[in-house]
This record gives structure tokens, sequence and C-alpha cells, in this order.
């Protein structure tokens, strides 16, 4: 990452500020995280040394409500991308009415690297090292890039036996199972067609002429073809890492869908032709939805 | 600072860890402070204006109880630096073997820019950043560079405020009056005291034929050459920041305590010839004292 | 104040007893209230000097819930009036059956004498003294005689800083932006609607031929005369502290409200008759609604 | 009581503030108690029926350490008067050099009038009804009038109940078995020793010659007929409610103490001479030692 | 008791346990209870001497939520017992799919012995024994055989008091007054009902042919003839302690109620027959509802 | 263990109770443990399997201070024995008179067939189902059989871990490295010193006259042989596991250990006869000291 995203976010901050004449005051607050907090990390390995990581959790502003935002593990992420995503946190909270505040935090390491008990034992260890840091009142982990539900369900896990009581509301984006939202699966998708009708109505679009490509079909593009089509738009290409499909008369979302259960991969759909990601994106189309992985790791989080 | 003081300290960690053949894990450990705070600090100045510093906590390491060190206000401190320290701090504490850890922490700030009233308020809303961060079982800050036992009672005030009870217990360096030690003032010079001690019985040295040179007249200084006195020393020159003297017979140290008291300074001492203090670092002696605050800015931290 | 009100209101007590035959036990305790507070509150001056003012907080009973209550700011409120509020408040929130009790605090000032850096030091200094004394499952503080929903905000601060997490649930009157209610702007204007359509109701009046004089045109008064309006009563008067107007076949609200907003008084409103606030005290109508602020100071606590 | 005892003590106050220039602001904190909380203290009598008690605690300083001070039951006890004991608490502590602060407390009842069960009831909602009020680190009662080890003990349970774990440290003079000081017993004999001994050495008094009279043989003074003889002093008078005794070649203090444990009474010792307690405060002596109960009242508390 | 009902518990589990092939950890969790705590409850009796009688709270599993469960007070109630109920519990909760997990209590006490203030003060002496085991987030009782809503609120009480606040959270079941839930009544009944109805759907019954025999008409039998009756099934027999009665054309339920009222039992109906609870037993009927108290004491638990 | 130890303990205190007429009430509570804690304990075993071990913690009484007592890791352990420990802790502390009470804990499990990682989970699993019941303010554990300074160190870091502070004061028997007493050594071998003195003194023997037999060379028996010989007494008989010697005219104990150390065993020790440990108990002398491990099951609790 050559430039340095927070730098990039206190520009953005300066930008708006001199439009909107900030108070001073108010925009020096804005320019600092309240709080950040770097922590050492051991963890035992299955092979019997120990291994330090180094952790980090930023609570960028939490005049709103509790702090809210995920937790990241990945050998690229560094101090300065973790403040720069608790700053944007903070604004997306604020955007949208909800009472919190913005948080981020991660651990360097690659987590493709680790045994299933070696990644317990980090996520375990993390979460003791931020003790009291954390909690429902005060900031709320949740899911980001290669962190699962399980991994929420550990943090739920341990920050309950640090409390000595049952804390499901430490973390969201936890399994069903154990008390997950209902919601989450589809949430990011309906977050986009929402964005999508407001976008519409101005332009007075009629959705069966709006045509959509889809880049990826994780949980973000597959709910999006999925909703999409129940509102009627026109959903022509759709690809996932191993290529993608186009079809100018519309695809079927459900048989695609069941295409790729069945194949692991959407290519080779019948009466559709193949395309590359690389074509995907030159498509002539209304709407492009950019979910594929690589674009969620900086744009995602909650 | 031309070089990084931690990187400074992880080096000498390395070559430590070499001689003693150190566990790799444990090594491991204690290249990373076990954790480090940085807080947005918010002060009203007297004009009205808001301004916000950058304030750091660092634990590096609590096993042998709690973290220990001082708190510095001053514009150069930076991350690195006090890292370096609360790394040192914790093998101070370890060496003299007391129950306690090593911490360190800091403001960035010219506190000589701030009135009295701007420097209470930044040194409560630091406290008030921290929270329970630091306490009685858990971190204990002390006084160093530019932080007084005035600020001291700040602390303890705004901490007990926050805690709901009187906590003296949460710093040291307090000022006698509410609670401090009798022992902190003369306690940096007899630590070199006994250390001069230890190498005057190796060297089997006579007090009376070892010259001292002191540069420096505060407390560290004036404290030096009371006890060296006591002990039958020779102190042949001592200085203040605006030169010093020298007298090869020996000065004596109660009369130039209370020439400084009249005077305000050491020189023009009766009987003794005036030196700058470039001429005292280059006499002639067997022990060298390095009193001078800018010696103690790295030096000193408790 | 001649009378003690809290005599006057052990008598009312007295007297409820007697008719309700109230057990001598329930009696005994309701003669006094469950705890009382009070506290030195020391502010530093604007001019450098330390005053020291006296507040109180009285939770009279809590057997149904936190206890709840204003705070006042005001130079002649004492001890018996706020034990006499808090007596009150128990039983307006038994009344109309929500699950608190009664509580009520004060500070001896008058605030018009404060400089805005004093009246929030002083409000802090009084959060501070109270502690845990209060809070969201204890006794909640709300507005009253000249403490404002900024001052609410101070102490939501102050106490969220105590706690170490932001508590918005600690009062009530907050500023909607740190998460007040939408409903309080209209709720005392609500509360006499209700009361008034139950006597509607019992005397089988038709709205519009009821005549309604409102003294007061401030927050009570002036969304009375929008509700009034809304149900179809005939608002015949209205006034504030500049004197009133009145127009036998009814004001219409809304160009009053204008009127006043432009011109700062309801005085003057072209088509209406002006009178003084003795004079609308005894015109002939069904409905005398006492809004002005004096009746305020005895009459509003929340 | 006819004055105001702490109208009495605020002159005190102001005529030392006086003498030494004391800083205004100083003496506006005070002039003022910091807390001051009162309770309603509901009790189940044997008979069924419920009364109900007010109860008080002051604190009036605390910035030397945790508030000091006792209990007392008595029925004329008012707010007024343990205010001003509160005061008086505080210098003491700080004139003696001990790091606490002053308090008091009290419950207006006569508890003559109280079956044992009725006390301990009482005791322990006292105790209830303060909370977190007292504690270790906040606020330790002590006995006073009317308040026995007994009572101390249950205040402990009480206390160690609402905590949770053991706290015996929240009361002194619990009894020895539960913790209580050995020195407690003699302790108000030994500190009019102090006194007596320093006023000797200025005068040059030798033991032998100094003439003694106590009034009263309870704790305080049977303890000092003790005291004083062992030190050569010669008591030539002793009293409790039932009368006195005289004998001016001084008294046996083991024979007296013998007599009334014995008898019940120091009169009709063999070989003194029987007077009245009136007589006994007119009797030519260098020291009169004024130990009865009612003189205690006002003048005793811890 | 001849069956050990914790073993007949972890019977039940291993033939489950088997037809599921539940994972062997799984199983081997399930085997045991999380915790269990047996407490000493001392009471001093009216005739002032102290007994001590023993008391159980078993957390089975709290892996759903905060742990959930009723107290009995019974001679002949045993660990066993408790720990089976705390078992069935446990699956209870999670069948109906709320989030709570399984507990149980008890005192081996004969309630029927001990006077109202005896009661009391067990009660009272059993939940400081408890003290942090329960709570809001913990574990939560409710009233079980011969512990009565009264039971529940000097449990809320006593609890409160340990807390500090007012914590109704604490115990379901409590008296209306003090926060209970309107629901509480008829809920047994109801889910009684809630049985019937899938029963009758699938066996395609219509309610006017269904017949119904009740033997119990304390809370949970007489809710359910008046539930029963709304629906328009035929209860055509019912009973107390005292006997019972029967009419094959159907029993008015508000009538029996009435008459239950005024007599004191359903015996002696008018236009019905007497019968024997036995009896009751072998009428021919479809749907026979057990709902007498000795029936109660193994199945009610809440 | 065929009689149960629990049973017993309760006949020694029905004696007792006899001859000294105890107080029936006090009796009473002496028959019950104040509190008796159950926890299942799972852990992951090395083969991925999850067992649960049932583990136990009683607190007799606590009446005289925090509950003191050790924790046993025993497959035969079981809580009558556990609740027996615990009784005979509580005389204990109270006859030597420290402010403590007693308590004791277990788990069932032969520790011996667990791997040292199996160990540790097992202990921290314990731990963290004990949560707070334990604490330096509440009952703190000890080593017993089976139960090392590791296994305390385990207690100590989890138990911290918990609270968020470093917390050592939770266990006694740590590693001196992490606080441990150095007097914990030689404590169990001195206190049977300080016995034997007082015998010696009772019946006027003079110690080179007194010939001892020491069965164990373990922990307590060799410090025993030195403490013994330090007053010069003859010990003629020593043993191990492996056989024992003896010598008539007295073993020297530094020579003994010297060859324990260098050959793993006291037997073929120069200049003494080989004995078996049956012969050994059956010497001719003053003093059997049976310090082997199998005797130290039962009599060894801290």
């Amino acid at each position: 990452m050559a430039i340095n995203p927070f730098e990039s976010a206190l520009q953005q901050l300066a930008r708006a500020a001199k439009v909107m004449k900030l108070d001073a005051g108010v925009l020096a607050r804005l320019q600092h995280p309240k709080r950040e907090l770097h922590v050492a990390v051991p963890v035992r390995m299955d092979d019997g040394s120990l291994k330090v990581f180094e952790g980090y959790r930023v609570q960028y502003d939490d005049t709103r409500g509790p702090a809210k935002g995920g937790i990241r593990f990945h050998p690229q992420t560094d101090i300065n991308e973790v403040k720069a995503l608790a700053f944007w946190m903070t604004f997306k909270c604020a955007t949208v009415g909800i009472p919190y505040g913005g948080a981020k935090g991660g651990i360097m390491v690659d987590p493709k690297g680790l045994s299933v008990g070696e990644l317990e034992r980090l996520t375990r260890a993390y979460v003791d090292a931020l003790g009291d840091f954390i909690g429902p009142d005060r900031d709320i982990p949740a899911p980001d890039v290669y962190t699962t539900p399980q991994i929420m369900a550990w943090i739920m896990d341990e920050f309950s036996k640090l409390r000595g009581v049952n804390t499901p509301g430490v973390v969201t984006g936890k399994p069903l199972s154990v008390g997950g939202s209902e919601g989450r699966g589809f949430s990011t998708a309906q977050g986009g067609i929402y964005v999508l009708q407001a976008l519409a109505e101005k332009r007075s679009w009629k959705p069966a002429d709006v045509r959509v490509a889809i880049q990826g079909f994780g949980n973000a593009g597959s709910y999006m073809m999925k909703l999409l089509q129940q509102l009627g738009y026109k959903v022509i290409a759709v690809s996932d890492s191993a290529g993608g499909i186009v079809h100018a008369a519309g695809l079927d979302g459900e048989a695609v869908a069941a295409h790729k259960k069945s194949t692991g991969k959407v290519a080779d759909f019948p009466g559709a032709e193949n395309i590359t990601n690389a074509q995907l994106l030159e498509l002539e189309c209304e709407v492009l939805v950019p979910a594929a992985l690589e674009n969620q790791i900086t744009a995602e989080n909650a």
C-alpha cells in the first residue's frame, strides 16, 4: 500500500472541514484517534515454539455511542490502515444515524499459515490482551478480512470468561447458534440496493432497463444478484475468481447459484458466454458491482 | 535524537540474549512491549481555543509486579523513546530485585509554553484518557523530565476522582504534604553513592584521595556534594548553568550551597576559581558526576 | 417561601393516610426521605478565587424503580423545598404507573451571576461530589428551574468520565444531538392535553365551544396552543412576559407563533386586542393554562 | 445543648483563620462538610410495628486520607452536633499527623429503650442505608456514645455481607475476638498521660508531689488511675456515679479497683473518706481528670 | 423417591446421544452440571435457637444464556433431584428456543413448620449465601414447590440490598406490585393448551368431541378449565384434594369456580356426581390433565 | 479410604463440644461447611478428545479471615475427604492464631496420566470454573498432594488474567521467582521441630540422648534431618522408597544427603546398615518421624 491511508483520510477531512467551515477545535479532535492500543500477542505454536504477534485496536471516536468496527487478520495490516478504517467507521455510523462511534482492530498475521488451534489461541490471547478495552458499552468488534463467525465466537467466549458472565453483546457477526443476527448474511448487498434504488429514483430509471455487471460471487455478490432480480433489474454478467459469464438478455440468478453450487464456479453456465474478470469490468452497463474479495479488503468494515 | 532509541535497546537485548543463550520464546516476548496506549488529550487553552496533544503510556512488562516508570512532558518525546525507556525500566527494577515491571509515558508538549491552568488541565485530561490503564496494582507513574511533584499531585487527585476514593498509591514523587516519600529528594544522589562506594572498595580508594567534579547543582548535584563530603571525598569542582568553580584543595559543600542560595549561582565563590562547564568536564579527577539537566533528560527515569 | 413545603407535603400525606386508613408502618416510611445527600461544591471562579456552593440530592423513595427528578439551580432553593419536590415526584411517578421512584436535587446558586465556564465547572463539580449516588439504575436527574439541556449534557459527560464508559442513561432532558428524547419538547403541554380531554369527556364539552386562555408562551405555552388548535379548541388569549393579546373569536396559533418569532413578543398581533397578564387571568373562559415561568418554578419537575 | 455546636466550631475556625491569615479559598472549603448523608432507618420492632429512625453520617474532609470518626446512638444527637464533631475529628487527625480525615455519624434513638434484637436490627439497617458511603478506603466508623464493641461487630458483619468478603477494616473498636486492637482499652487514658507528662516536664513537676483527682471510674478513669500510679503520681480522690472517696496521702489504685469490683462502687473504701462528686470537683489538687460519662458525651470521639 | 432422578436423567441423555450419534465431547459436558453450590443457611428461630439448613443451587448449563430455574423448599429435596431438574430445565429452554440455560435450587426444610418471620429470614440468609452466584446476567430463580411470589419478593429485596441497586430482574414470579409478569398466572395452563391444540390438529379432533378430565383445581387446573372452555372443549370432570365431580355432558367452568370459591371445594357441585380422585383418573376420556400438587412436585419448574 | 473422613471429623467435633459444653447454635454452624462448590472442568486432551473432570472447593468457615487450604489432584479424592480436610484447616488456623479460615479443594484426576500441556489446561480450566469463588480476600489455595509450585504459578497466572491485574496473593506455594516464600521449603520440618522441642522441654530430654528415626527423605524428611542435627539430636535411621539405613551412633546428615544426591537413594550409605522401611518403623527410639509420601497424603494440607 503505497499511500498512507490515514494521511489520505486526514486530507478528506481537511477538504470537508474547509467546505463546511468546521470549528478549529472540533477539527483538531477529529485529526487524532481518541485511543489507540498496541498489544503483544504471544502464541504457543503447534511445534512448541512461542511466537509473538503485534495486534492493534483503535477507537477513533465514541461521542455518539460505543465504538464499532471490524478486526482483520492480515500480514500487511498496519497501524495507519487501522487508524484510517476506524476514522471512516466513525463517519459511516454517524451518516446512517446509529448511536455508535468508530473503531477498527487487527493483528499482523497470515492466518492461512496457522492451524485451527493456533488461530484459536491467537484470537483468545488477543482478547486477553485487550481486556476491558472492548465491551458492549465501550467498543464492539465485528468480522473483517480473514476473520470469520467462528473467530467472533472465540472472542465472545474468551471475553465472557474474563467478565465471568456470558456477554454475547461484545461482538457482532457471531454464528447464528450463539446469538448472531439473521440479517447479517444479506446486509452488505442490501446496503448496495438502498443506494441503487435512490440513484434509480433520481435518474428515473426503470429496473428492467438497467444492466448490471457483478464482479464476485461470494456473500456480497450472490445476495446482490438475488435481491436485484427480485426488484426486476437485469443482471447481464457475473464472475468469481475462476472467471465470469455474460448474457445480454439477463442471467437467471437462481440457476447461476445452482450451477455455482454444483460445479464450484459460475463459468460454463449454459446459455451464457464465458469472459475474464478483466472483460467484465469493461462491459457496457449502467451499474457495476465490485464485490470481489480484493475490493472488500479495503472497503468492507463493520 | 538521531538513532532510534528503541532499536538501540533491542540491539542491547540481542547481544545479551546471545551471551546468555536466552530461550527464543522469552526473547520474542522481550522484543515487544506488552501494552502501548496512545491517547488524544484535548485541552481548552486560556484563549478559548481547543488544542489536542498526543500522549503515550507504554507498559513494557509486568511479570514481576505492577509496571513502574516516569511520565515526561517534552516536545521531542516520541513513542520510540518512550518504548526504550519502558524497556530499560523493566531491567532496572529486575536488577535491583524490587517487585515491579517497567513502564514509561509522555506527552508531546513544551510545558514552558503553557500557563499553570493549561498545564493542570493537560495533566488531568491525560489521566482521564488513561483511565484504568494505570493504578496501584497495574502501573504506577512517577516524575520525569519536566514533570514535577505538583503534576504528580494533579494525577493523584484526578485518578482519585475517577476511582471515587483517595488513591495516593497511583503515583510516586508526590509532594510530602499529600503522602510523598521523604527519601525521594536525595535518592538519585544516594544511588550514585552506592555505586561509587562499590567502586572505591574494588579499587582500594581512600575517600580523601578521591577528587570529584560535579557538573550541575540541582537536586541530584547538590545532594551528591553533601553526601560525598559526609563520606570524606574531596569535591574539587562544581557547576550550574551559569558556570562552575574549581578549588584543588576541595570545596566546602555547605558554604557553596549557602553561596548558591544567596547569589543564585555557584560562580564567584570566595577562594575558588571560576571555570566554564566545558573546562569542568576536562579537569583531572578520579570521579566525574554528570548531574546537569541535559544529562538527566535521557538518564533519569523512575 | 413562607411555609415550609416539606411540612405542607407531610400534611397532605397525613390527610390521605387518614382517608385510606394507611398502615402505620408504611406511613412512617413515607414520612422520611430514604436518602438525602448534602455536598460542598467547590468552584474556581474566573477571577481566580474559590467559591464553595451547597448542593443537595434527595431520593425520597425508590421502591418502584430508580429515583427520578429534576435538579434546580436557584439561590433560594433549600433542603425543605427539595425534599417536598422529591416527595411529590414519588407520587407523580406512581400515579402514572411508570417504574420510577422520586428524587430531586439542587444547588444554592444564582446561575445568572455565573459565566458559562463557571456554570460548567459548578455542574461538573456537583456531579463529582454526587459520584455513584446517581446512575441509570439508581437515580436519574432531569432539567428543572434554570437547568438546561446543555447542563444535562455536562452531567452526562462528567458522569461518563467517572464511569469510564458513555452513560447517556444517567440524565433525561439531554440535547437531541447526544441522545435526548424527541418527545420532551411538547410533553408538558401534551400532559395538560390529556387532563383536558378527560375533563372534556366528563363534562361533555365540545372543543369548539371551549374558550382557552394561556398565560405564557414559552415551551409549555406555545406547544399547548398548537396542540389545542389541532383538537379544535378555541384559544382566545395568550401572553408572554411583555403582555398578552385577546380575540374572542379565537387566535390563529401558527400566525401568533410567527409573529412572536419575528417581533419577539405576542403583543400587537394584528386583529387582536392587547391586554396585561393580570387582565388575561380574569378573562371569562372555560380553561386557563398557567404556563408562565413563575408558575413553573414550583410546578415543573421531572 | 443551647448553642449550636457547628456554629461554635465555625467561630473557632474563623478566629484561627484570622490569626494565620488563611487563604480565603481554603477557608471556604473548611466552612462546609464535604459530604453529609441523612438516611431513614426502618426497624421492625419486637411488637411487630415498624419504626423509622433518622440517621446521619458526615464526612467533613478526607484530603489527608479516609475519613474517621465515631457513631453515636443518642435521642438528642442532631445534625449540627454531628457536623461539629466531624469538623473536630478532621483537626484531631491532622494534629497528630495520621493519614485520616474527619467524620462522624449518629442515629436519633434512645438505645436504652431497645431490646438487643431491635438494637441489632437498627444497626444493620443503618449500615444497609449507608452502603458504600463508608469503607476501609473511604470512611471508617468507631464506637462513640452508647455504641459498643458489639455494635461495631454488627457493622463489620453487615458491611462484609454487602461487600461479599470479610472486611474487618471498615470499623475500629471491634471486639478482640474479631480483630479488634488490644490497645483500645487504655488508649483514652494513655492520651491523657501523654498530655500530663508534657505539662509536668514544662512545669518541672515531680510526680510524687502532684495530687490528682479523678471523676469517673469507667474505662477512662480506671485505666487513668492505674497508669498514674505506675508513674508515681499521687491519686488523692476518685468517684463513680454513686459518689467518691478522698485520701490526702494517696489511694492504692489496685485496692480501689478490687473494692469497686466486689462492691460495685468506690464509696466506703477502707481508710478513705466518702465525698460527693460535687465535692471532688472542688478539691485542692494539681490535676483534675474529668472522666465521667457526661463529660465523655461531648469530648470522646474517635 | 426410590430412583435417583439424576441417574434417570443421564439415562435419557445416553439414549438420545445414541440415537443422534452425539459427539463424545459434547456428551461428556452434558453429563456433568457446570456449577453446583451447596451452602449452609443459618436461621435464628423465633424461640432464640439457631438452626442451620442445607441449601443448593445448580447451574447445569449456561451456553445459551443466563441459567433459569425454580427454587424449592421441601424436606425431601436433595442434590440429585435438584441436579436432575436443572438438567431438564436446560433442555426445556433450548427446546422452546429462548436464550436461557438451565438451573435449579432448593433448601431442605419443611416450610409449613416455620413462622412467616422464620421463612423470611431463611430466604434472605439463602440469598446472602448465594451472593453473586445468581443475578440477571447469570442465573435467574423462579418459584417452585412451596416457594411463593412473596418469597420471590424477599429474594429480590435481599439481592438488591447486596447489589446496592434495585434489581428486579434477579427473579421471575414476583408479585405484580413489584414488577411481576401479568402472564405468569395462566402460563402453565396456556402451555398445556398449546400442546393440546397441536395434538388436536394432528388427530383432526373437533374440540366439542374431546372429553377432558382435570385432576387438581389450583392455579394450573383452574386456568386450564377456563382456557379449555373458551376453545370449546368439553371438561367432564375436575377434582381437588377433597375429591372430584363428573358430568358427562360437560361442566360449566365459571360455575364450578364460583362454587369452589364459596364452598372451598369442587365436590357437591349441583348437577354433577361426586367421585374420588382415583375414580377421576380412570374415567373414559380423550385428555387427562394431571394438575394436582403431587404431580407438580416433579413436573413444574420454571 | 473405608471410613468417611467427614463423619470422622464430625465425631471429633461432637466429643469436643460435649467436653466444652459448646453452645448448640455454634455447634450447628460447625457441623456444615459454609460453602461448597462442585464444578465440571472440561479439558481438550492432546489426542483432540474432550474430557470432563470433577473439581471441588470447600470453604468450611471464614469467620476469622479468608479461607485457606490446599488443592489436591488425586483420582480417589472425593467430596467427603475434601470437606474433612477443610474442617481440619479451620481448626489448624484457629489453633495457631492466624487470621484465616479453613478451605480445601481438589480434582478427581490421576495427574500422572496427563501430559504437561494437559495438566496446565486442566489447572487453568479449574481456575476459570472457580472464578471469584477464590481470591486474596476470600479463599487462598496452596499446594497439596500432587500439586506443585508450577501448578500454583498457573493458578496465579490464570486468576490474574481473569482479574486483569497481577494477583500473586491468590495462592501460596508459588515458585520463588514469581513471589513465593523462601520459608516454605523447610516449614513442614520446622513445625515438627517446634513440637519436638516443647516435648523435650516437658520431659527434660537432652538432645544428644534422643534417638530419632525418620521414614522418608523427601522435602519434609531431609529438612528434618538437617534441623535435628543443628540442634544436636541423634538421627539413627532414615529411609526413602528404596529402603533405609541405620547406625546406632547417629548418621551424618550432610553426608547422607550427598550420598542420596549422587546415588539416588539412601541405602548403601558407607558405615551404615541397610534396613527395610518396615524394620525402620520398629526400631527402638524416642522419636519416629513419619515423613513418607503415603503419610503425607492424609496429613499434609496448607
